[in-house]
This record gives structure tokens, sequence and C-alpha cells, in this order.
């Protein structure tokens, strides 16, 4: 677990693309960041409060998020010596980067030496069980996508944060290193070696109140090639009660794969919940999340009202307009 | 290389299939196998000379092989006492378990104090690539099973066995830790990292002639949620041409899991042919491979005929009756 909130570290990001991580916790942790910490020449801005280090512990941050994905994910020497400040000053650093904290001889001696920690949620920090299938209590949702990178994470953020408004007894869980980093828990599950991965999902989501949902942070999709045994865990580990349907619909190829078409949602729909049905006899899909970032609002719209005639199921854009139909699909169950 | 021949350890295996790795060796490289070790209440026997270490060394053994594949891939301190003496004694030890013999901080001290090796078959020796799912020349045929340890690596040897007689080309491609152990040479899938199953899996079965036949080993089960992702991968990384069923008839329950019953042969056949023509368009099922092992021969050979029928697809137990079928039905693509 990590400690917040957080100090937001820009570094001397580029342009906004490149606090994409930061932005996410921003977006969706507000109460997590404090303020942001910028370098010379940082092309970045939060809008979040600038903060030397002392202020920011001042104001009550327990550790240094590096938010920035920069290119070849190294650590600068430039950043080292912010970082090791940080960790002198009584912070705890998290990354999500290729280049591991870990295995950075001088921050690991100046964490012990301050008694400070090293979060890298890039890769496990504990041994998973073997996945063992038995029924647990609770509710989950799952989102499954035609293609990988369709919206699945932030349509979990979305109903969950739309069901802690109304008052529902809800978590997202986070899968991956972004989704880890918003909410400072969660299992890397591209990183995960193979036999646990469904076993990493059965612990991440335990018995839970009757009425309490898991909004469980997809990954990959069983028709994407590459990452298709990772989705196929997420589906039988996290023994979903609900799948949400995620799809992006301008997309030329599958990511990645220009030999590989995008499927339908039908496919889609009857092939997931074939096999999620494995693990959970009751299991149903119950919407569709699509991500119309790249259509104008009215195309957005008329292709949202054309999939609920088509599929009969309630869609929408949760992030543009809302999960609520989505949360009511799921509430109905 | 591990040094042959092996003394092969089954510890206290629970039951027979418990001890697979060890039958898997001593049913395809018998002159490898020059006896067996039980401790007290194993429930394996291989039908091999039981040998105390002394004996084994006499007899030439030059390796422990702990032949016994448990769940979770432990190595207990039962175990540990035979191993380090087995060590003193001059043998070196080779292990498929995920709890790697390397990791264990006497057995590395005794190892080196004696000048024996520890060999891990299970440790991925290289850093495999993501999955691209371009189309590879050559054919591939892998067995989907109804179940965990249903047959599907010895279905793949004895195709295998059958082509090489028949002259045709011909590769069984180890994706297990016996598999590895019997060949020499292959992947061992269940230790890969999640992000890379399908791309190790592609790695291990490349371009190849247009007559030549790859025979991946199968691993887990689309319907046994410890496992399936891993199964997943198989079918995309491997973009198989053929499938083969595999089942075995008289399992009560799926292997582990006491709550969950096998599927139908014709719930594998669709689930598993709808996503392998994901990678691969043209696949087809082509045939049964069930594993007879706990039936008399009267009961197994009507059971082959009723399922030809009812399937409309050649059934054999390529193990006891020949592989004949198969290789005639993938001979036919």
């Amino acid at each position: 677990m990590i400690k917040t909130p957080y100090l937001l570290f820009l570094g001397d990001a580029p342009d906004q693309l490149a606090a994409k991580v930061a932005i996410g916790i921003k977006d969706w942790r507000p109460d997590n960041a404090v303020g942001q910490y910028r370098m010379d020449g940082c092309g970045a801005d939060l809008g979040l409060t600038d903060m030397s280090l002392v202020e920011a512990k001042e104001a009550g941050a327990k550790t240094l998020v590096i938010g920035v994905a920069n290119r070849g994910g190294v650590i600068s020497k430039d950043w080292k010596k912010v970082l090791v400040t940080a960790l002198e000053e009584g912070f705890d650093l998290a990354s999500g980067l290729h280049n591991l904290l870990r295995d950075e001889p001088d921050l690991v001696a100046v964490a012990k030496a301050c008694g400070r920690e090293l979060h890298d949620v890039r890769i496990p920090e504990i041994d998973y069980p073997i996945a063992n299938g038995r029924k647990r209590k609770g509710k989950r949702v799952l989102a499954v996508g035609t293609d990988c990178s369709v919206g699945k994470m932030y349509t979990a953020l979305c109903m969950d944060a739309e069901m802690k408004k109304r008052g529902m007894k809800s978590t997202f869980r986070a899968t991956g290193q972004t989704g880890i980093l918003i909410t400072g828990d969660g299992v890397p599950l591209d990183a995960v070696i193979a036999d646990f991965m469904a076993g990493s999902v059965e612990y991440l989501t335990p018995d839970n109140d009757d009425d309490h949902w898991d909004h469980i942070e997809g990954q990959g999709s069983l028709f994407h090639v590459s990452f298709s045994g990772v989705t196929m865990a997420l589906i039988h580990g996290g023994q979903p009660d609900a799948l949400i349907l995620a799809h992006e619909p301008t997309r030329a190829h599958m990511r990645g794969l220009p030999e590989y078409q995008q499927p339908s949602l039908t496919a889609l729909r009857d092939t997931a919940l074939n096999l999620a049905r494995v693990a959970n006899p009751a299991c149903q899909v119950v919407g569709i999340s699509v991500n119309t970032q790249h259509m104008p609002d009215d195309e957005a719209r008329a292709y949202l009202a054309s999939l609920e005639t088509e599929m009969g199921l309630p869609a929408t854009d949760p992030f543009r307009y809302g999960a609520g139909k989505l949360v009511d699909a799921l509430d109905a169950i």
C-alpha cells in the first residue's frame, strides 16, 4: 500500500501528454494530489499548486509519485537529485517506470538510511496464490474490450465514482500501473507469472459485503492475440457478475496488429459471456461503454442510440456522458 | 545439459497424477530412468525399482530429478533432507518447480561445496518478445483439454512419434517442465511473464517448411479457471491449423477445483475453435484424444466408437491404441 496523499512529480516533462499518469491521479483521486513538483523547463501543468518538497511535506504529502511517462522510462541525473532529497525530507517514492527505483543503488541506500519505502508498481511485490475458483461474496464487474486501450480503466473508474456518488458500496480494483498509482494499491497483472495470473485477481477482489461492487480494471482483449491470456485470467479470476462491453469505433485495426480487425460487439458479447460463465454461471452482459473521444457530439450520440437498439443494452461514453446508465444496469442485478 | 541417467524423485506424491513429470520421463525416455525414490506415504509408483540414493548411485544415476508437480510447487522440509543428502552423495539436481532450487540457500551452499549442479528447467532462459500475430509458415497442431492433466502432452508426443515413423517432418514443442526434461528444449510457459506468454509460443514455433508439423504441448484448459489464461496464450500464440480435443472421461470434477465440472466435448470444440480462428481463420478441429487409462479395454473401445459417431471426428487413445487416426486427419489438411 502506497501512503497517500501524493506530491505529483512532473519533472521536466516536455508536454502535457507526458504527464499522463499524474493527470490520471489528479482526475480520479484529487484528494490524493496535494500539489505538483515541476522542474525547470517543465511543459506540463496539472493546475495544482506548485510546491517545493518542504511545502508539500507541510501540506501532508507522504509519497512523491513519478507522474511522468518519459521516453525510455529512464531516471535521469536531474531527477535523481530531487528524488534523493525527497527521501531525505521524509517522502516515500512511487514509480511505474521501466527503470525501477530499486535498481538505482543510490536511491536504495538513501531510502534505507532514511527509513523510507520505494514502490515500483510495475512489478508484483507479493507472491500470489494459484486461483482456487471458489465463489466469493460481493459483486464484481469487469469491462471487456473489442481491443486494447479502448477505455476499460476509465469505464471502471467512472462507474466506481458514480456508485460512490449514490452512496453505494464500491471499490476500483487496479490491475495496471496507472490504476495502481491512482489508487495506491492493486496487481500489476501484465507482470505476473503466468500460473498465478488468475490467483492474483482472486487476491485482488476478495470476499466483500453482498451489496459491494468491485470494479475490476480490464486489460487487453480476448481478440488481441498478444494479450488475450491476460484478459482470460481476469475473466476467470475475477468471476464477474457483470460484464461491460468496451469499444472504440474509429480504429482501423487491432492496436499494434495491422493484420487483425476488431471483432463485432456481438462476437465480443458471446465469446466473453460464454467464458465468464465457466467461473460464474450467473454472469450477465449489462451494458456497453464506448470511447467516443474521436467523434463529434452528435455523431457520438447517434452511434450510442443505434447501438442500444441493435444490442438491446444501455450504451454510453461514461467519461463524456456519465456512467449513470451502466450503474443503473448494475444496480438492477 | 542435464546429466543422464536420472533417479526419479517421487517424494510424498499424494497420488499417481502428481508424479506426472516422472511418469513422462519414464514413458518417453526410459533409458534415462534407472529407478525411483519414494518417501513415506508416497501414493505414486512408476513400477521402477525403488532405490536408495546409494543404490541409485551404484546403478549409475547422475541426476536426481524432482518428478512431482505438486500444487504451488514448493520444496518441503521433508524433501529438503533428501535433496541435501543427494547432493552430498554426488547427484546433480533437476527440477521444474516454481520454488527454484537456486532460491534455496542451503541447496546452493551444499551444491557449491560438493561441486554439484542445480538445474531449474522452470526458468525462462531468454527474454521473449510480445506476440506480433503474424502468420507463420509450416503447420501447427495443439491439443486442448476439457481439463488439466488429461493427456495433451502425450497426445502431442504420440502424434510426433507417428509422424516421424511415417517419414513426415515433425517436431514436438515442449511448453512444460516435463516436456522440457524429456526433450531438453522448450518454453516453460507457466513461468513466463503474462505480457510475453503468446510471444514465447510464437518464438517456440517459428516459420518452418510448408509440410512440417509442430506438435505444440498443450497446457491447462480454457475451462480450468486457475490456468485458462495460459491456454488462451497457447491458442493465440500458436495460431494452430488444427486442434485435437483431449479428454479424460472418468473425472468427478475439474482437477483441484471440486466445485467445477468438466465441459462437454462439444462445448470445448466450439469455444476453442471460436478463439483459435481469431489467430488462424483456417483452423479446424480434426480429432479427439481420450485418456482411457482408467477404463477396461472393451469399455474404452466402445466409448471411442460412440464418440466418433456423436462428434463426427476420429477418436482414439493415442498412447494405448496408437495415434494413426489423428495423424491421418492432420495429413488430410
